[in-house]
């Protein structure tokens, strides 16, 4: 490991060092995926093939794309992203868990959603092809991405796009859970039969060796003829036109690097199947597949979490839950997840009511439409996507559910950051990509048994519903025994305030509280505080009057302020001819880098509670000390 | 016809009768379409098919699940749909052009985009299966869907969601142009060769005749156990579990009952491949199907347009003429559509410079990464995609383009009202979901002249650029020879005003105008105008010292109000303390229904020129008579 600076150092070593290097990769990554958390199987699973890419290929003239890039420690480590940097792995500082095109010249295409590497490639191989130039481009793809619509619709593209191109299919049969549907199952019958293109082959040999005037051997040619469909296009991929390689081991270097050298030497576009074994290299890892997929910090010798135990439990285990037991009572509940049964909570729901639960794959386009389909039926869909894969059914949510009013039920996990995982991850623009659809009601619980109310509540509403809440542990308050229906459209008084008043959606509830507490006991002012619960439609009455009577309303949301919840509360002033000043907190117009934790990555946006409290001050001195005279 | 008056109708006629049922319908049609437009092509080809269904099927108990459902029209005649009703097609109080829930219980699921049907008829499916019924779902879907994302992500999910479906491949090549990708490639294969199944069984036969002892014999018994995927699996459907039929013949009545109803009566999800003539009927139709797919009323005889010679070019000619002369000097800048050339201009640089122009099939996702792809290797990548359907490529927008700040142009046609195709087709939302993503520049020109500097502009710009504007003709103004560089952020003051500024966007620009007139005649009142150009970045330079100036700023866009351009205004204004009242001229906070026309339809929304009159000189007289005790 310390002699490989670069690329270069990879090609130079003796292939009888690799299985060594190999070696000094994994340990170094379980050192710190052990420490600092991280996805863990996906990339112990690719250091031969990643080792076999950088022997082949030479980046970053030639160009890797990997989908999800999750899968990129090994590339890192391999393009002198090693030491303290990658030490600082998913810290502040220290390098990114996926990759970016900020970070190296290495990375050609940064991603963090899954899916993209098909079409970004082929769109490089494009601008290649026609600014005459001759560099390689490479798509690293999972199995799991060819559940995903994107990649599907590229691969229809493909053919027509370029003639070269190299996709390598890294099938480890888990996407984060294990993999379902068509795909995956016809992937599973290619690689765990290696006869498959034995006999595929000796098929074929024997046709053609049948004599030409033998009946079978004019309509073995008729039907080669007429529909190039049949010995020469028997694998899928070959139906879109790229040739099929494979299946190879992808533990075994000699293999990868004669297919990886056939492929870089083909004028057609290849499809190498490579198969993995996710956490190749921990023991703990290959057990747990989905536990070490994107791991929080862990004993390497023994699997188990570290620290973390006891405290309050996550948002969505609390939701997972809940829907199990409102499930449980009745059978039009159902729960859709797209591929994160674990991190949306949806395994408690898959565990207690197996026949009201479903994982579509990477596939949020379809998880929304197969919602709608079932809401038309009198069924009680509940989709359980994160906020930024939401970003993927939008149209499917304006176009298929509000547009036709359908009560389906979203529930938004990890709305506001992911701080380890950065800006790929954070949920951050909801709010704002959701107000402005008509119909639609969106809300934000202020902790984890309101979340259950919620949760409740838009289960009994006639139209679309959406819930956000944050990633992690909740406030730790007792959940009551029984939900209760909660009122579309009304905040709730959590305090009351003279002076002036905050209006605070979600976690920043807590921080409102505190914030007001501060501003009292420093400033002696007299600081309301309310519970918006409903970012869609806003309590306006509430607001309204409060400010008809405070000079001063503070919006927060941990949400961007362009166009979210604080903009809801300046529309809903202004259209009533209300000019009091609203001061809105909320992420600034900008993506939010990965850091090592929320409170780091709030003070660097002016986001630290003496920040905010500086600004809301700020402002209350700013009306207090120009009162009237402004409106002359 | 007259008889028809439901599905009960079309059961009980004898076969023989259908023909002219056929023709009837066909006669109706054209009558209705060459008067009011609409989509001829695919509903001339789907008469005979609706027909079977029909015959076949029962709705409202059984369901229809239609694609993109512009190919709804013979549905809705053979649903109760005719007469008056039908003759007011796409025109205010008349048939919508698409299917809709609120229009008819026959139609289970309404649709506008393309690719929507599997997903929502595998939703259907599965809550039947789930409630315990039995009734039957039929997803109708043009081969081009499979071109979609979503449609893929479907097909992959079947066979795990239901073993009762059975989907139609209406299949035409076409989606609105010819269609393009691998998988149509296919389908022509399989069409074109009507021995493509009859060789198929031949091969299996010859194979189950051999001997058992002999060698291929048991090859083949080895092949079939261990993959189940030679013969019994070698059409890409099956391949996705699903049993394929066909292809039939669309037009013969006999063999598309036979074959549905074989396919009704079927225990496993089934594709049921039919090929159609779209515009079978209409010479001028099967002659030119691109024009006539969504056509403008037209002469039935010659297929001659009807009336709308002369008057301003369109936008969306206006966009394809310059984007062509700017692609001819510039080989890096290419034109990317997804299956869209004629509706968005793109024709003009597919005949002017084909090596610079990509269709990708009705893959937005795709052709948004496509365009990432392309613009990291230097190529200026100008993606054409209408507003509603740019939706589709949220995520990649946000995500991949956005993030890595990649200089990609997205030009929206349709940015506003498409006033006879109704919800679905509006785009009034893209303002507000763009807007919250950082680093984006989204403008909106006043004329046709001012979008060619605008593409002009965005070309140079370092980031992502988006350009919208409504359906239709421009305003007949002059285009420049040489296009100006517009600088980016700043708006045109068109008028100055001490009382009252109008803040317009796109074509509320020449609407300003003329209620600026209007005011200063009739009120006496001195009305600034300008041109904001920029929805973001704002010119808040200059907003904030008008705002400083006049008590009043009115906004006016052609978009939702909620988080939209006024918004903006809003934001701004109070993040600089200042405390202006706005009135926000923009559609309200609901769906827009389809209607005869844009002015039908404002007016319908309280969007009519006195209307807005009205509201801006109710809040000024508002404003003026509560001066400053408003803020005592």
């Amino acid at each position: 490991m310390p002699t490989i600076k670069g690329p270069d150092d990879v090609k130079a070593l003796p292939a009888a060092a690799l299985p060594l290097l190999a070696q000094e990769i994994r340990d170094e990554i379980i050192e710190v995926t052990s420490v600092n958390g991280g996805h863990v199987g996906p990339n112990l699973g690719v250091v031969e093939l990643c080792l076999g890419l950088h022997r082949v290929f030479s980046t970053p003239t030639d160009q890797f794309v990997f989908d999800v890039a999750h899968q990129g420690y090994v590339h890192k480590l391999l393009t002198g992203r090693t030491g303290e940097f990658f030490r600082g792995l998913r810290k502040t500082g220290g390098a990114s868990g996926f990759l970016n095109r900020e970070e190296s010249e290495h990375d050609s295409f940064g991603a963090g959603h899954a899916g993209t590497a098909l079409s970004a490639a082929l769109g490089m191989a494009t601008a290649r092809d026609l600014r005459g130039t001759d560099e390689h481009v490479v798509a690293v793809c999972g199995d799991a991405a060819f559940t995903c619509g994107v990649t599907l619709e590229a691969l229809n593209n493909v053919v027509e796009s370029t003639k070269r191109l190299v996709v390598i299919l890294n099938d480890n049969e888990w996407s984060i859970a294990k993999n379902v549907g068509a795909i995956s199952h016809y992937l599973n019958r290619l690689s765990t039969n290696p006869t498959y293109n034995k006999i595929h082959h000796d098929l074929e040999r024997f046709f053609t060796s049948l004599p030409g005037g033998n009946d079978m051997h004019r309509v073995y040619m008729k039907w080669k003829r007429e529909t190039k469909d049949f010995f020469m296009e028997s694998s899928l991929f070959e139906k879109f036109g790229l040739r099929y390689l494979g299946p190879v081991d992808g533990h075994d270097m000699d293999e990868l690097v004669k297919n990886l050298e056939f492929a870089r030497d083909s004028d057609t576009p290849i499809l190498l199947h490579v198969v993995t074994k996710k956490g190749k290299g921990l023991a703990a890892a290959i057990r747990s597949p989905e536990k070490f997929h994107g791991a929080s910090p862990y004993d390497p010798k023994t699997g188990e979490s570290r620290g973390g135990k006891g405290g309050a439990p996550n948002y969505q285990d609390v939701f997972g839950q809940a829907l199990t037991r409102f499930a449980k009572a009745d059978k039009k509940i159902v729960g859709i997840t797209g591929a994160m049964p674990a991190g949306t909570g949806l395994t408690h729901l898959a565990e207690g009511c197996p026949g009201q639960f479903f994982d579509v794959g990477i596939a949020e386009e379809h998880a929304v439409l197969f919602a709608a389909g079932l809401a038309t039926k009198g069924i009680r869909p509940v989709c359980a996507i994160y906020s930024t894969f939401l970003q993927r059914g939008y149209d499917q949510i304006i176009h298929d559910v509000a547009l036709q009013n359908l009560p389906v039920t979203f529930c938004m996990d990890r709305a506001g950051l992911s701080a380890n995982d950065g800006p790929t991850h954070h949920g951050l623009f909801d709010i704002s990509y959701l107000r402005c659809v008509p119909g639609v009601t969106v809300m934000q619980p202020k902790d984890e048994d309101e979340l259950v109310d919620m949760l409740h509540t838009s289960l009994q509403l006639d139209g679309p519903g959406f819930i956000r809440y944050p990633r992690g542990a909740g406030e730790g308050v007792t959940i009551k025994d029984e939900p209760v229906a909660l009122q579309v459209g009304k905040a709730e008084v959590l305090r009351d305030g003279t002076n002036l008043i905050i209006w605070a959606l979600g976690p920043m509830v807590v921080e409102a509280q505190k914030l007001a507490d501060r501003i009292a006991a420093e400033e002696g002012l007299s600081v309301g505080v309310v519970n918006a619960r409903f970012a869609k439609p806003l309590d306006a009455e509430l607001l309204l009057e409060q400010a008809g009577k405070v000079p001063l309303i503070v919006t927060m949301e941990d949400h961007v302020v362009t166009g979210g919840f604080g903009s809801a509360v300046l529309e809903t002033l202004q259209d009533a001819d209300l000019r009091t000043s609203v001061e809105r907190i909320g992420w600034p117009d900008n993506f939010v880098e990965h850091g090592s934790d929320v409170a780091t990555l709030r003070a660097a946006h002016g986001l630290s509670p003496d920040a905010i409290h500086q600004r809301v001050m700020s402002r209350w001195r700013r009306i207090a000390s120009i009162p009237v005279e402004a409106d002359a």
